[in-house]
């Protein structure tokens, strides 16, 4: 990560700290024999990981002038729901992986069917995070977030792309394809990222066209960048195994496309998603910076 | 099941009936590679299963007088947490079970991998129809009914109760630390199933004692029942495995108390829990009726 700006870390590593001291709120252990679940959830929840999804929730509330605890608390919703499906994803029957962001998985730290409940307590978290009057006192913006988180969340996202991903192990895969599966798979969490901060602002849909054409082209460019980390990162700066998607013979962008014009397309996306805006000054400044850092980030 | 009053039983074909058709409505099969999973969902969630909570939600519901839409949605939402519930305790790294509601487990129809998306796939379903305006026009119910079934599936509800009866295998366990875990492990649920109707029909909490008390007394008598039936019962009954507490050394109801005894209690129980409604009249029937029935059933 040689080109991080100053202004951008500065801002990633305050949400990193918000996000743990977060969860290490909400993850108080218990003094009985549920100890054990609550220790498998800070393990997967506390410290590690890019937070990314907390500070695109943090960059669109600066957008839409929304203040630090709610987009904290609706950050906070989201990435219990990422980190769930990491570790149901880690899990021997999903992708079978021991290593994530540095450190075992919770599978290999504790066992299999902790790591099955401790990623279905992280997933009812979340909703218990943004039904809470703490997150927004307007019970219509607490229902609109809990509504699209769960869209994005469930069959018709996250879980949807994940199951479009096991049917494509070996099979014929196009273009086409893997962008509907990766906006399922990924797309739909980030786009809800973006969304998050006009809702939070009582933002109609009509002010919202710059931030979702934004949050399209982010999330494509943001899955190429990743492609391109498996194929070229290290296992030291990816924290994870490295050459999976290769080795199980998956189409990706990468496979697709090949190494160059993978990279010269997610270059376009951030520059389109960058153009979109254009009539945005300084609020957007942070939502500029991440469209940078996600193609410069495995430099 | 020999002593079902009539009256009962058309209320349960009834809301079993709604269950099936409202599923059906909710998984429409998609025509990609998605197509596995919401097959899986089906499989698990709709022509099954007695329905106890959304019948639950419904005598709840007539004692504040709500409408039958609403009920009929939140049963929906608990019946998707308890069969997405049933799917990952029914995992090979978790209770390791072949046969379900007389059928093969998910993970036995499909796979591992399937099974562990269908319940994280119908965890997040439960929220999305809650979160509907659908379910009830006042985003004030809608983000209490959001709230407390996060919490009632949750680590401090239903997932946490899992986790300590997996702890529990083979531990030295008193009447004490066994009432505990069920009261999370079912009676979180069985709780909510019961609060909902309050918050259905706008009853502040002074109005919702007798419910409460009813709820705690029911639940317990549940699961007293449920192990008499794992005791007792038969597999063509059940549609399960039975035995199976006792083969694995779990300290159960009946372990503790002895067949004579646990039956007694539960019977103890479903009186008291009747003598709460005391004061209801007619509007109380089907939580009397119900009452009776859950220690009724396995004769």
């Amino acid at each position: 990560m040689g080109v991080v700006p100053l202004a951008l870390k500065a801002s990633m590593d305050r949400v990193s700290a918000e996000v743990d001291q977060g969860f290490d709120r909400l993850l108080p252990v218990p003094g009985d024999s549920r100890a054990r679940l609550f220790e498998a959830m800070r393990h997967a929840a506390i410290g590690g990981g890019k937070r990314l999804r907390p500070l695109l929730v943090r960059a669109s509330a600066d957008l839409f002038h929304v203040d630090r605890v709610p987009a904290l608390r609706v950050g906070l919703a989201i990435e219990a729901i990422h980190v769930y499906s990491l570790i149901h994803d880690d899990l021997p029957c999903m992708d079978d992986d021991d290593v994530r962001r540095g450190r075992p998985t919770v599978h290999k730290a504790y066992d299999e069917a902790t790591a099955v409940l401790a990623g279905d307590s992280l997933h009812a978290i979340a909703f218990e995070i943004l039904a809470d009057p703490e997150t927004h006192p307007d019970p219509f913006v607490r229902c609109e977030l809990l509504a699209e988180l769960a869209k994005a969340a469930g069959p018709v996202g996250m879980a949807g792309g994940q199951m479009m991903d096991l049917m494509a192990d070996g099979a014929a895969f196009d273009l086409a394809a893997v962008t509907r599966l990766q906006q399922l798979k990924t797309g739909a969490l980030i786009g809800f990222c973006l969304e998050a901060g006009a809702i939070l602002g009582h933002v109609p849909p009509e002010g919202r066209r710059a931030i979702r054409a934004y949050s399209r082209d982010l999330g494509l460019a943001f899955q190429i960048a990743d492609d391109l980390l498996d194929v070229e990162g290290s296992a030291e700066v990816t924290g994870k195994a490295v050459g999976k998607d290769a080795d199980a013979g998956k189409a990706t962008f990468v496979s697709l496309l090949g190494v160059e014009r993978a990279r010269q397309q997610a270059e376009i996306l951030v520059d389109q998603a960058i153009g979109h805006l254009a009539a945005h000054g300084t609020e957007a400044t942070l939502l500029r910076s991440i469209a940078r850092y996600v193609v410069e980030r495995d430099r």
